[in-house]
Protein backbone atom coordinates (compact mmCIF):
# COMPACT_ATOMS: atom_id res chain seq x y z
CA UNK A 1 0.00 0.00 0.00
CA UNK A 2 2.82 2.49 0.71
CA UNK A 3 3.99 1.79 -3.02
CA UNK A 4 1.13 3.27 -4.27
CA UNK A 5 0.48 6.96 -5.72
CA UNK A 6 -2.94 6.31 -5.60
CA UNK A 7 -5.52 3.73 -3.77
CA UNK A 8 -9.29 3.76 -4.64
CA UNK A 9 -11.88 2.68 -1.95
CA UNK A 10 -15.32 1.79 -3.37
CA UNK A 11 -18.23 3.83 -0.99
CA UNK A 12 -20.80 1.65 -1.73
CA UNK A 13 -23.52 3.42 0.33
CA UNK A 14 -24.72 3.87 3.67
CA UNK A 15 -26.09 0.07 4.26
CA UNK A 16 -22.60 -1.54 4.16
CA UNK A 17 -21.02 1.77 5.88
CA UNK A 18 -18.99 -1.01 7.66
CA UNK A 19 -17.10 -1.77 4.71
CA UNK A 20 -15.50 1.77 3.60
CA UNK A 21 -15.00 2.84 7.45
CA UNK A 22 -12.71 -0.67 7.71
CA UNK A 23 -10.87 0.06 4.81
CA UNK A 24 -10.36 3.84 6.07
CA UNK A 25 -9.03 2.31 8.75
CA UNK A 26 -7.05 -0.26 7.25
CA UNK A 27 -5.42 3.16 5.65
CA UNK A 28 -4.80 4.98 8.47
CA UNK A 29 -3.13 2.40 10.28
CA UNK A 30 -0.87 1.08 6.94
CA UNK A 31 0.34 4.16 5.42
CA UNK A 32 3.08 5.86 6.49
CA UNK A 33 3.96 8.19 3.57
CA UNK A 34 1.89 10.67 1.09
CA UNK A 35 -0.48 8.20 -0.76
CA UNK A 36 -3.15 9.39 -2.18
CA UNK A 37 -6.44 8.18 -0.76
CA UNK A 38 -9.64 8.60 -3.08
CA UNK A 39 -13.18 7.47 -2.60
CA UNK A 40 -15.41 6.58 -5.58
CA UNK A 41 -19.19 6.01 -5.45
CA UNK A 42 -19.38 2.22 -6.32
CA UNK A 43 -21.84 1.82 -8.79
CA UNK A 44 -24.70 -0.81 -7.62
CA UNK A 45 -25.82 -4.02 -9.40
CA UNK A 46 -29.05 -3.99 -10.99
CA UNK A 47 -30.88 -7.16 -8.99
CA UNK A 48 -33.73 -6.72 -11.18
CA UNK A 49 -31.40 -7.98 -14.68
CA UNK A 50 -30.58 -11.14 -15.86
CA UNK A 51 -27.21 -12.33 -13.85
CA UNK A 52 -24.53 -12.57 -16.67
CA UNK A 53 -26.03 -8.91 -18.30
CA UNK A 54 -26.63 -7.03 -14.87
CA UNK A 55 -22.72 -8.25 -13.92
CA UNK A 56 -21.04 -7.06 -17.06
CA UNK A 57 -22.78 -3.87 -17.19
CA UNK A 58 -21.59 -3.47 -13.74
CA UNK A 59 -18.34 -3.79 -14.39
CA UNK A 60 -18.41 -1.56 -16.95
CA UNK A 61 -20.02 0.86 -14.81
CA UNK A 62 -17.00 0.03 -12.26
CA UNK A 63 -14.53 0.26 -15.36
CA UNK A 64 -15.90 4.14 -15.78
CA UNK A 65 -15.28 5.28 -12.82
CA UNK A 66 -11.79 3.51 -12.37
CA UNK A 67 -11.18 5.72 -15.44
CA UNK A 68 -11.94 8.58 -14.35
CA UNK A 69 -10.38 8.57 -11.19
CA UNK A 70 -7.07 8.01 -12.84
CA UNK A 71 -7.87 10.69 -15.12
CA UNK A 72 -8.32 12.99 -12.80
CA UNK A 73 -5.63 11.80 -10.07
CA UNK A 74 -2.82 10.19 -11.72
CA UNK A 75 -2.94 12.09 -15.48
CA UNK A 76 0.49 11.58 -16.21
CA UNK A 77 0.55 7.68 -15.28
CA UNK A 78 1.60 6.05 -11.54
CA UNK A 79 0.65 3.30 -9.35
CA UNK A 80 -2.93 2.64 -7.95
CA UNK A 81 -4.20 0.17 -5.43
CA UNK A 82 -7.02 -1.42 -4.90
CA UNK A 83 -7.83 -3.05 -1.44
CA UNK A 84 -9.50 -6.74 -1.90
CA UNK A 85 -11.35 -8.65 0.72
CA UNK A 86 -9.20 -12.18 1.37
CA UNK A 87 -7.66 -13.02 -1.50
CA UNK A 88 -7.92 -11.44 -5.17
CA UNK A 89 -8.42 -14.45 -6.94
CA UNK A 90 -12.18 -15.89 -5.27
CA UNK A 91 -15.02 -14.67 -6.49
CA UNK A 92 -14.18 -10.63 -6.35
CA UNK A 93 -14.33 -8.42 -9.54
CA UNK A 94 -11.58 -6.60 -9.45
CA UNK A 95 -8.71 -8.49 -12.07
CA UNK A 96 -11.86 -8.84 -14.40
CA UNK A 97 -12.23 -5.51 -14.20
CA UNK A 98 -8.67 -3.92 -14.65
CA UNK A 99 -8.92 -6.42 -18.00
CA UNK A 100 -11.44 -4.47 -19.16
CA UNK A 101 -9.51 -1.19 -18.46
CA UNK A 102 -6.82 -3.06 -20.72
CA UNK A 103 -8.97 -4.40 -23.31
CA UNK A 104 -10.37 -0.12 -23.65
CA UNK A 105 -6.80 0.63 -24.29
CA UNK A 106 -5.34 1.43 -20.91
CA UNK A 107 -2.26 0.01 -20.87
CA UNK A 108 -1.50 -1.72 -17.87
CA UNK A 109 0.80 -3.71 -15.07
CA UNK A 110 -1.21 -5.85 -13.05
CA UNK A 111 0.62 -7.19 -9.51
CA UNK A 112 -1.13 -8.94 -7.66
CA UNK A 113 -0.77 -9.24 -3.91
CA UNK A 114 -2.21 -12.60 -2.67
CA UNK A 115 -4.06 -12.45 1.05
CA UNK A 116 -5.85 -15.29 3.52
CA UNK A 117 -9.50 -16.20 2.02
CA UNK A 118 -12.30 -16.74 3.94
CA UNK A 119 -12.00 -20.18 3.04
CA UNK A 120 -8.33 -20.46 4.97
CA UNK A 121 -10.02 -18.26 7.86
CA UNK A 122 -12.98 -21.23 8.04
CA UNK A 123 -10.46 -24.37 7.98
CA UNK A 124 -8.16 -22.59 10.65
CA UNK A 125 -10.99 -21.32 12.88
CA UNK A 126 -12.51 -25.53 13.04
CA UNK A 127 -8.67 -26.88 12.82
CA UNK A 128 -9.72 -28.78 10.41
CA UNK A 129 -8.35 -29.89 6.75
CA UNK A 130 -10.15 -28.65 3.25
CA UNK A 131 -9.51 -32.03 1.67
CA UNK A 132 -9.77 -35.82 2.64
CA UNK A 133 -6.62 -37.75 2.68
CA UNK A 134 -5.74 -37.40 -1.16
CA UNK A 135 -9.03 -36.41 -1.82
CA UNK A 136 -10.51 -33.45 -4.20
CA UNK A 137 -12.55 -30.23 -3.40
CA UNK A 138 -15.38 -28.32 -5.45
CA UNK A 139 -15.74 -24.93 -4.35
CA UNK A 140 -18.92 -23.30 -5.57
CA UNK A 141 -21.32 -20.77 -4.75
CA UNK A 142 -24.91 -20.88 -3.34
CA UNK A 143 -26.60 -20.60 -6.48
CA UNK A 144 -24.90 -23.07 -8.12
CA UNK A 145 -25.44 -25.87 -5.29
CA UNK A 146 -29.55 -24.45 -5.19
CA UNK A 147 -29.22 -24.98 -8.75
CA UNK A 148 -27.17 -28.69 -9.30
CA UNK A 149 -26.94 -29.86 -5.56
CA UNK A 150 -24.14 -31.84 -5.01
CA UNK A 151 -21.01 -30.33 -6.77
CA UNK A 152 -19.48 -33.54 -8.93
CA UNK A 153 -18.08 -36.04 -7.55
CA UNK A 154 -15.57 -34.35 -5.03
CA UNK A 155 -16.03 -35.59 -1.14
CA UNK A 156 -15.84 -31.67 0.09
CA UNK A 157 -17.75 -28.68 -0.95
CA UNK A 158 -16.82 -25.24 0.02
CA UNK A 159 -19.82 -23.03 -0.77
CA UNK A 160 -19.32 -19.29 -0.71
CA UNK A 161 -21.32 -16.69 -1.67
CA UNK A 162 -24.78 -18.06 -0.34
CA UNK A 163 -27.67 -15.65 0.31
CA UNK A 164 -29.94 -18.10 1.99
CA UNK A 165 -29.18 -21.77 3.17
CA UNK A 166 -28.45 -23.52 -0.03
CA UNK A 167 -27.38 -25.92 2.26
CA UNK A 168 -30.92 -27.21 2.47
CA UNK A 169 -31.27 -28.65 -0.89
CA UNK A 170 -29.36 -31.36 -0.02
CA UNK A 171 -29.68 -35.08 1.38
CA UNK A 172 -28.42 -34.60 4.90
CA UNK A 173 -27.52 -38.49 5.06
CA UNK A 174 -23.52 -38.91 5.43
CA UNK A 175 -22.68 -35.49 5.58
CA UNK A 176 -21.14 -33.05 8.11
CA UNK A 177 -21.10 -29.38 7.99
CA UNK A 178 -18.60 -26.55 9.06
CA UNK A 179 -20.42 -23.25 9.19
CA UNK A 180 -18.56 -19.64 9.73
CA UNK A 181 -19.74 -16.28 9.64
CA UNK A 182 -17.90 -13.10 10.15
CA UNK A 183 -14.84 -15.02 9.99
CA UNK A 184 -11.52 -12.77 11.36
CA UNK A 185 -14.23 -10.56 12.74
CA UNK A 186 -14.99 -9.95 16.31
CA UNK A 187 -18.24 -11.00 15.60
CA UNK A 188 -17.21 -14.75 14.48
CA UNK A 189 -19.70 -17.24 15.05
CA UNK A 190 -18.98 -21.02 14.25
CA UNK A 191 -21.12 -23.87 14.14
CA UNK A 192 -20.47 -27.90 13.26
CA UNK A 193 -22.23 -30.79 13.25
CA UNK A 194 -23.28 -33.66 11.04
CA UNK A 195 -25.77 -31.40 8.74
CA UNK A 196 -28.88 -33.23 9.49
CA UNK A 197 -28.33 -32.07 12.92
CA UNK A 198 -26.39 -29.06 12.59
CA UNK A 199 -28.98 -27.39 9.42
CA UNK A 200 -31.66 -26.01 11.44
CA UNK A 201 -29.17 -24.32 14.19
CA UNK A 202 -27.45 -23.16 11.41
CA UNK A 203 -31.08 -21.29 9.59
CA UNK A 204 -31.83 -20.43 13.20
CA UNK A 205 -28.38 -18.80 14.16
CA UNK A 206 -28.07 -17.11 10.60
CA UNK A 207 -31.30 -15.33 10.43
CA UNK A 208 -30.75 -13.69 14.39
CA UNK A 209 -27.18 -12.58 13.14
CA UNK A 210 -27.88 -11.22 10.14
CA UNK A 211 -30.99 -9.51 11.73
CA UNK A 212 -28.67 -8.33 15.18
CA UNK A 213 -25.88 -6.79 12.59
CA UNK A 214 -27.99 -5.99 9.84
CA UNK A 215 -25.55 -7.62 7.01
CA UNK A 216 -23.84 -11.28 7.40
CA UNK A 217 -21.17 -12.98 5.54
CA UNK A 218 -20.92 -16.88 5.56
CA UNK A 219 -19.40 -19.66 4.03
CA UNK A 220 -19.19 -23.65 4.83
CA UNK A 221 -17.52 -26.60 4.07
CA UNK A 222 -19.26 -29.99 4.26
CA UNK A 223 -17.84 -33.22 3.66
CA UNK A 224 -19.09 -36.81 2.69
CA UNK A 225 -18.85 -38.69 6.16
CA UNK A 226 -15.94 -41.30 5.39
CA UNK A 227 -14.47 -39.65 3.06
CA UNK A 228 -11.20 -40.13 5.05
CA UNK A 229 -11.54 -44.12 5.39
CA UNK A 230 -11.53 -44.58 1.50
CA UNK B 1 6.31 -18.63 16.38
CA UNK B 2 7.60 -16.47 19.17
CA UNK B 3 4.68 -17.95 21.84
CA UNK B 4 6.02 -21.50 21.18
CA UNK B 5 7.53 -23.41 24.02
CA UNK B 6 8.80 -26.29 20.93
CA UNK B 7 9.35 -26.36 17.58
CA UNK B 8 9.36 -29.52 15.96
CA UNK B 9 11.75 -29.37 12.72
CA UNK B 10 11.15 -32.40 10.16
CA UNK B 11 14.42 -33.47 8.96
CA UNK B 12 13.70 -35.20 5.91
CA UNK B 13 17.40 -36.72 5.14
CA UNK B 14 19.78 -35.61 2.86
CA UNK B 15 17.80 -35.40 -0.80
CA UNK B 16 14.97 -32.97 0.49
CA UNK B 17 18.22 -31.30 2.89
CA UNK B 18 16.77 -27.48 1.03
CA UNK B 19 13.25 -28.06 3.36
CA UNK B 20 15.30 -28.27 6.83
CA UNK B 21 17.57 -25.55 5.86
CA UNK B 22 14.63 -23.49 4.67
CA UNK B 23 13.05 -23.88 8.07
CA UNK B 24 16.34 -23.61 10.06
CA UNK B 25 16.73 -20.19 8.46
CA UNK B 26 12.88 -19.03 8.80
CA UNK B 27 13.79 -19.82 13.22
CA UNK B 28 16.69 -17.84 13.19
CA UNK B 29 14.91 -14.67 11.35
CA UNK B 30 11.71 -15.12 12.88
CA UNK B 31 12.36 -16.02 16.77
CA UNK B 32 13.42 -13.33 18.84
CA UNK B 33 13.59 -15.41 22.23
CA UNK B 34 14.57 -18.53 23.74
CA UNK B 35 12.31 -20.93 21.83
CA UNK B 36 13.68 -24.22 21.80
CA UNK B 37 14.09 -25.64 18.24
CA UNK B 38 14.55 -29.55 17.74
CA UNK B 39 15.10 -31.63 14.64
CA UNK B 40 13.15 -35.09 14.43
CA UNK B 41 14.27 -37.64 11.69
CA UNK B 42 10.64 -37.92 9.80
CA UNK B 43 10.05 -41.28 8.98
CA UNK B 44 9.23 -42.02 5.12
CA UNK B 45 6.08 -43.22 3.54
CA UNK B 46 6.18 -46.70 2.33
CA UNK B 47 6.49 -46.40 -1.38
CA UNK B 48 5.79 -50.08 -1.94
CA UNK B 49 2.68 -50.55 0.03
CA UNK B 50 -0.81 -49.37 -0.75
CA UNK B 51 -1.57 -46.09 -0.73
CA UNK B 52 -4.04 -46.12 2.32
CA UNK B 53 -2.13 -48.36 3.93
CA UNK B 54 1.21 -46.81 3.43
CA UNK B 55 0.11 -43.51 4.70
CA UNK B 56 -1.62 -44.99 7.71
CA UNK B 57 1.68 -46.32 8.96
CA UNK B 58 3.74 -42.88 7.90
CA UNK B 59 1.39 -40.96 9.73
CA UNK B 60 1.53 -43.47 12.92
CA UNK B 61 5.10 -43.02 12.66
CA UNK B 62 5.20 -39.48 12.46
CA UNK B 63 2.80 -39.63 15.55
CA UNK B 64 5.47 -41.60 17.83
CA UNK B 65 8.18 -39.10 16.74
CA UNK B 66 5.79 -36.28 18.25
CA UNK B 67 5.21 -37.93 21.01
CA UNK B 68 8.75 -38.75 22.25
CA UNK B 69 9.48 -34.84 21.56
CA UNK B 70 6.88 -33.64 23.52
CA UNK B 71 7.94 -36.29 26.88
CA UNK B 72 11.32 -35.42 26.33
CA UNK B 73 11.00 -31.49 25.73
CA UNK B 74 7.44 -30.81 27.42
CA UNK B 75 7.08 -33.23 29.91
CA UNK B 76 4.59 -30.73 31.84
CA UNK B 77 2.91 -29.96 28.93
CA UNK B 78 3.59 -26.75 27.22
CA UNK B 79 3.19 -24.76 23.57
CA UNK B 80 4.49 -27.19 20.84
CA UNK B 81 4.53 -25.27 17.33
CA UNK B 82 5.19 -26.91 14.13
CA UNK B 83 5.59 -25.40 10.72
CA UNK B 84 3.36 -26.05 7.79
CA UNK B 85 4.50 -25.68 4.22
CA UNK B 86 1.36 -23.32 3.01
CA UNK B 87 -1.55 -23.57 4.40
CA UNK B 88 -1.85 -26.42 7.01
CA UNK B 89 -5.65 -26.92 5.19
CA UNK B 90 -4.17 -27.98 2.11
CA UNK B 91 -2.67 -31.18 1.10
CA UNK B 92 -0.51 -31.40 4.51
CA UNK B 93 -1.05 -34.17 7.00
CA UNK B 94 -0.17 -32.08 10.41
CA UNK B 95 -3.90 -31.82 11.44
CA UNK B 96 -4.40 -35.09 10.94
CA UNK B 97 -1.38 -36.27 12.82
CA UNK B 98 -2.34 -34.24 16.16
CA UNK B 99 -5.69 -35.90 15.94
CA UNK B 100 -4.66 -39.44 16.53
CA UNK B 101 -1.99 -37.80 19.18
CA UNK B 102 -5.35 -36.80 20.58
CA UNK B 103 -7.07 -39.96 20.08
CA UNK B 104 -4.52 -41.65 21.45
CA UNK B 105 -4.73 -39.40 24.80
CA UNK B 106 -2.61 -36.82 24.77
CA UNK B 107 -5.13 -34.16 25.41
CA UNK B 108 -4.64 -31.18 22.42
CA UNK B 109 -5.80 -28.06 22.10
CA UNK B 110 -4.82 -26.99 18.48
CA UNK B 111 -4.50 -23.47 16.72
CA UNK B 112 -4.02 -22.92 12.98
CA UNK B 113 -2.68 -19.94 11.65
CA UNK B 114 -3.32 -20.08 8.07
CA UNK B 115 -0.76 -18.69 5.39
CA UNK B 116 -0.75 -18.49 1.83
CA UNK B 117 -1.40 -21.22 -0.36
CA UNK B 118 0.84 -22.51 -3.16
CA UNK B 119 -2.93 -21.83 -5.25
CA UNK B 120 -3.24 -18.40 -4.63
CA UNK B 121 0.77 -17.61 -5.14
CA UNK B 122 -0.08 -19.24 -8.67
CA UNK B 123 -3.34 -16.80 -9.64
CA UNK B 124 -1.26 -14.00 -7.74
CA UNK B 125 1.66 -14.63 -10.18
CA UNK B 126 -0.43 -14.94 -13.42
CA UNK B 127 -2.61 -12.12 -12.02
CA UNK B 128 -5.82 -14.11 -13.00
CA UNK B 129 -8.77 -15.48 -11.26
CA UNK B 130 -9.39 -18.66 -9.39
CA UNK B 131 -13.17 -19.30 -10.17
CA UNK B 132 -14.92 -18.04 -13.95
CA UNK B 133 -17.75 -15.46 -12.91
CA UNK B 134 -19.82 -17.09 -11.08
CA UNK B 135 -18.31 -20.80 -11.79
CA UNK B 136 -17.33 -23.18 -9.40
CA UNK B 137 -13.63 -24.76 -9.15
CA UNK B 138 -12.49 -28.14 -8.37
CA UNK B 139 -9.00 -28.83 -6.57
CA UNK B 140 -7.49 -32.33 -7.10
CA UNK B 141 -4.36 -34.01 -7.38
CA UNK B 142 -2.19 -35.70 -10.68
CA UNK B 143 -3.54 -39.01 -9.67
CA UNK B 144 -7.01 -38.34 -9.32
CA UNK B 145 -6.53 -36.34 -12.73
CA UNK B 146 -5.23 -39.31 -14.40
CA UNK B 147 -7.39 -41.89 -13.20
CA UNK B 148 -10.84 -39.74 -13.72
CA UNK B 149 -9.85 -37.04 -15.95
CA UNK B 150 -11.48 -33.87 -15.73
CA UNK B 151 -12.84 -33.66 -12.06
CA UNK B 152 -17.13 -33.19 -12.79
CA UNK B 153 -18.39 -30.09 -14.42
CA UNK B 154 -16.37 -27.50 -12.64
CA UNK B 155 -15.46 -25.12 -15.37
CA UNK B 156 -12.27 -24.63 -13.49
CA UNK B 157 -9.31 -27.27 -12.21
CA UNK B 158 -6.81 -26.82 -10.03
CA UNK B 159 -3.86 -30.30 -9.91
CA UNK B 160 -1.50 -30.55 -7.16
CA UNK B 161 0.92 -32.90 -6.08
CA UNK B 162 1.16 -33.95 -9.39
CA UNK B 163 4.30 -36.75 -9.83
CA UNK B 164 4.56 -36.05 -13.86
CA UNK B 165 2.02 -34.37 -15.71
CA UNK B 166 -1.54 -35.88 -15.33
CA UNK B 167 -2.57 -33.11 -17.78
CA UNK B 168 -1.62 -35.21 -20.51
CA UNK B 169 -4.74 -37.35 -20.36
CA UNK B 170 -6.87 -34.42 -21.12
CA UNK B 171 -8.30 -34.01 -24.61
CA UNK B 172 -6.93 -30.35 -24.24
CA UNK B 173 -9.25 -28.53 -27.09
CA UNK B 174 -11.13 -25.62 -25.64
CA UNK B 175 -9.04 -25.78 -22.41
CA UNK B 176 -6.41 -23.49 -21.07
CA UNK B 177 -3.67 -24.13 -18.71
CA UNK B 178 -1.70 -21.41 -16.27
CA UNK B 179 1.55 -23.66 -14.81
CA UNK B 180 4.04 -22.50 -12.14
CA UNK B 181 6.53 -24.12 -10.15
CA UNK B 182 8.88 -22.95 -7.30
CA UNK B 183 6.23 -20.40 -6.83
CA UNK B 184 7.61 -17.54 -4.35
CA UNK B 185 11.26 -19.00 -5.04
CA UNK B 186 14.44 -17.32 -6.23
CA UNK B 187 13.43 -20.32 -9.18
CA UNK B 188 9.87 -19.36 -9.95
CA UNK B 189 9.15 -20.39 -13.42
CA UNK B 190 5.46 -19.56 -15.37
CA UNK B 191 3.99 -20.28 -18.51
CA UNK B 192 0.33 -20.55 -19.68
CA UNK B 193 -0.80 -21.34 -22.83
CA UNK B 194 -3.80 -23.38 -24.64
CA UNK B 195 -3.00 -26.45 -23.54
CA UNK B 196 -2.20 -28.32 -26.98
CA UNK B 197 0.34 -25.86 -27.38
CA UNK B 198 1.70 -25.20 -23.55
CA UNK B 199 1.47 -28.72 -22.91
CA UNK B 200 4.54 -30.31 -24.76
CA UNK B 201 6.28 -26.89 -23.38
CA UNK B 202 5.63 -27.39 -19.66
CA UNK B 203 6.82 -31.21 -20.28
CA UNK B 204 9.82 -30.23 -21.43
CA UNK B 205 11.05 -27.47 -18.57
CA UNK B 206 9.74 -29.35 -16.27
CA UNK B 207 11.78 -32.36 -16.93
CA UNK B 208 14.80 -29.17 -16.92
CA UNK B 209 14.31 -27.80 -14.08
CA UNK B 210 14.17 -31.35 -12.28
CA UNK B 211 17.28 -32.29 -13.66
CA UNK B 212 18.64 -29.14 -12.85
CA UNK B 213 17.21 -28.42 -9.21
CA UNK B 214 16.98 -31.89 -8.02
CA UNK B 215 13.30 -31.98 -7.40
CA UNK B 216 10.33 -30.02 -8.22
CA UNK B 217 7.15 -28.39 -7.14
CA UNK B 218 4.42 -27.21 -9.20
CA UNK B 219 0.98 -26.36 -9.46
CA UNK B 220 -1.26 -25.75 -11.93
CA UNK B 221 -5.26 -24.09 -13.40
CA UNK B 222 -6.67 -25.20 -16.30
CA UNK B 223 -10.05 -23.47 -17.30
CA UNK B 224 -12.39 -24.72 -20.11
CA UNK B 225 -12.25 -22.07 -22.46
CA UNK B 226 -15.55 -19.18 -23.13
CA UNK B 227 -16.38 -20.45 -19.18
CA UNK B 228 -16.81 -16.39 -18.56
CA UNK B 229 -19.11 -16.33 -21.32
CA UNK B 230 -21.82 -18.42 -19.91
C1 LIG C 1 -17.52 -11.65 -3.06
S1 LIG C 1 -16.92 -13.05 -2.19
C2 LIG C 1 -15.29 -12.53 -1.79
C3 LIG C 1 -14.42 -13.62 -1.25
C4 LIG C 1 -13.05 -13.13 -0.84
N1 LIG C 1 -12.30 -12.65 -1.99
C5 LIG C 1 -12.25 -14.20 -0.10
O1 LIG C 1 -11.03 -14.32 -0.37
O2 LIG C 1 -12.80 -14.88 0.76
C6 LIG C 1 -17.83 -12.88 -0.69
C7 LIG C 1 -18.14 -14.23 -0.03
O3 LIG C 1 -16.97 -14.65 0.66
C8 LIG C 1 -17.32 -15.24 1.89
N2 LIG C 1 -16.72 -14.42 2.96
C9 LIG C 1 -15.91 -13.35 2.77
N3 LIG C 1 -15.50 -12.87 3.93
C10 LIG C 1 -16.04 -13.64 4.90
C11 LIG C 1 -15.96 -13.65 6.32
N4 LIG C 1 -15.22 -12.76 6.98
N5 LIG C 1 -16.64 -14.62 6.98
C12 LIG C 1 -17.36 -15.53 6.33
N6 LIG C 1 -17.47 -15.56 4.99
C13 LIG C 1 -16.82 -14.63 4.28
C14 LIG C 1 -18.83 -15.32 1.93
O4 LIG C 1 -19.21 -16.57 1.40
C15 LIG C 1 -19.22 -14.19 1.01
O5 LIG C 1 -20.49 -14.44 0.44
C1 LIG D 1 1.96 -31.69 0.17
S1 LIG D 1 1.25 -30.43 -0.82
C2 LIG D 1 1.32 -29.06 0.28
C3 LIG D 1 0.53 -27.86 -0.18
C4 LIG D 1 0.67 -26.68 0.74
N1 LIG D 1 0.08 -26.96 2.07
C5 LIG D 1 0.05 -25.42 0.15
O1 LIG D 1 -0.62 -24.67 0.91
O2 LIG D 1 0.23 -25.14 -1.02
C6 LIG D 1 2.55 -30.16 -1.96
C7 LIG D 1 2.05 -29.70 -3.32
O3 LIG D 1 1.76 -28.32 -3.26
C8 LIG D 1 2.16 -27.66 -4.44
N2 LIG D 1 3.19 -26.67 -4.05
C9 LIG D 1 3.59 -26.40 -2.80
N3 LIG D 1 4.49 -25.42 -2.80
C10 LIG D 1 4.68 -25.05 -4.09
C11 LIG D 1 5.47 -24.05 -4.73
N4 LIG D 1 6.28 -23.24 -4.02
N5 LIG D 1 5.39 -23.95 -6.07
C12 LIG D 1 4.57 -24.75 -6.79
N6 LIG D 1 3.81 -25.70 -6.23
C13 LIG D 1 3.85 -25.84 -4.90
C14 LIG D 1 2.63 -28.73 -5.40
O4 LIG D 1 1.53 -29.12 -6.19
C15 LIG D 1 3.06 -29.82 -4.46
O5 LIG D 1 2.98 -31.08 -5.07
Amino acid sequence: MNEADLILLPDKGAAKSDLIDLRRAICDHALTGPVRVVEFAMPERDAAAAYAHAVDDWHAAIAAQWRACIAEHLPAGGRLALLVWGDPSLYDSTLRIAERLEAGGQPLRVRVVPGLTSIQLLTAAHAIPLNALAGAVTITTGRLLRAHGWPGDADTAVVMLDAGCAFEVLAPQGVSIWWGAYLGMAQEVLIHGPLAEAAPRIAAQRAELRARHGWIMDVYLMRKEQADAK
